[in-house]
């Protein structure tokens, strides 16, 4: 499949070696063609991955993952070129984290607002699905680096669009469906983005960013404890 | 011991029910002494509750929870009077819920600054600790409801406070010292009650407020799960 990446920071290039490892033709776009981290990810990728502009890489992705800074987001979109998304699927991995002002780092957009809604509003023609905004990179492309279940969460307005990433969050990093909470449509990425705020206390609470979120409801039977365990 | 509980609400009630039949000493606070609410209250939970304005109970209280809803919280720790939560310490369940444009609720602080921190401003001499604030009522007066592990957090100012609450929280209600994560300095409310906008996007999803989060880690053993399941 023909998957573009945008943003060359640390998700983007964890999740196009992942996807490129594994046979994908990855694209990974940035402001310029010619883009040193960029090139650097390519080089290590292997032969499935190559460099473009942000309008590159979106037109050549039969999907397209936002792994661009949040603070940022916006204008990295405009530059793809909203025609570039028309009926493509877009996985916002992104958060609004504003690190302008000191650590820990705030939200730029929160409480009656979202960067996804932001984004899907940009790009209507584009079929926003925001996810695995809440975990650390290391776990999104590798979930069972942590025992038994832990889940993310998926936000959209596309119903067939959610289902489609579902499948693939499990098809290339091994998501089981049952961890995978579908939380409504991209309004919901409020709640996403906004419990960044506790994870990051949570990081330095736990002194780690390997933790993940479980969410525990009284129909969770010892059944399906005890399968964790034996797994 | 002397048990104050700010507020007729629903948390109010339930916390204040359990303290009652454990054999503390409960009064109940609102703006007037004659409040219906408290009065129901005080005919349900026994002979150990009371009565009284906000003042009254704060006064009469050991230990103050407050149960007030966020939106009035500061108005009614107000009329309690600075005073009387002089070197007590103060467990904050409030959120500061905003429900007046509709549902889902937004918050009517957050980001920069967070209920727990304004209350702790206006009250110097009271050891805010907020805790409770991220699960149902009915759970957290009995997380066994739910099975195997399931967390809560613990933020304030004062560590041996904080402690004193993770003891009062399994003494009185069940809650695991491994379940109780300290989160920081009151500051760090501000992620307790921004994932309020998450939590109320999963009551929707999942269809019940009966739930809670866990937080997987890299170290949880096997072990460790194994015990849970065996309980």
């Amino acid at each position: 499949m023909r998957i573009a990446i945008l943003g060359t920071g640390v998700v983007g290039q964890e999740l196009g070696r992942k996807l490129a490892q594994s046979g994908h033709q990855v694209m990974i776009g940035s402001r310029t063609a010619d883009n040193p981290k960029a090139a650097d990810f390519v080089a290590r990728a292997g032969s499935n991955a190559s460099q473009g502009t942000f309008a590159d890489a979106t037109a050549f992705g039969e999907v397209v993952f936002n792994c661009t800074s949040g603070a940022v987001s916006l204008d990295a979109l405009r530059l793809a070129g909203a025609e570039n998304f028309a009926d493509k699927i877009l996985i916002d991995v992104s958060n609004p984290l504003d690190f302008s002002k000191g650590m820990p780092p705030t939200l730029t957009i929160c409480n009656t607002n979202s960067l996804g809604e932001q984004i899907q509003k940009e790009l209507p023609r584009a079929k926003v699905v925001k996810t695995l905004n809440t975990l650390n990179t290391n776990l999104m492309t590798n979930p069972a680096a942590l025992p038994g279940d832990h889940v993310i969460f998926v936000s959209g307005n596309d119903q067939d669009a959610k289902a489609q990433v579902t499948k693939w969050l499990g098809d290339w990093f091994g998501w089981q469906p049952r961890n995978i909470i579908d939380l409504g449509d991209i309004t919901t990425a409020r709640g996403t983005e906004m419990a960044l705020a506790l994870w990051i206390r949570l990081m330095v609470a736990l002194g780690t960013p390997i933790f993940n979120y479980n969410i525990v409801t009284a129909t969770d039977s010892t059944e399906k404890n005890r399968e964790h365990t034996d797994t």
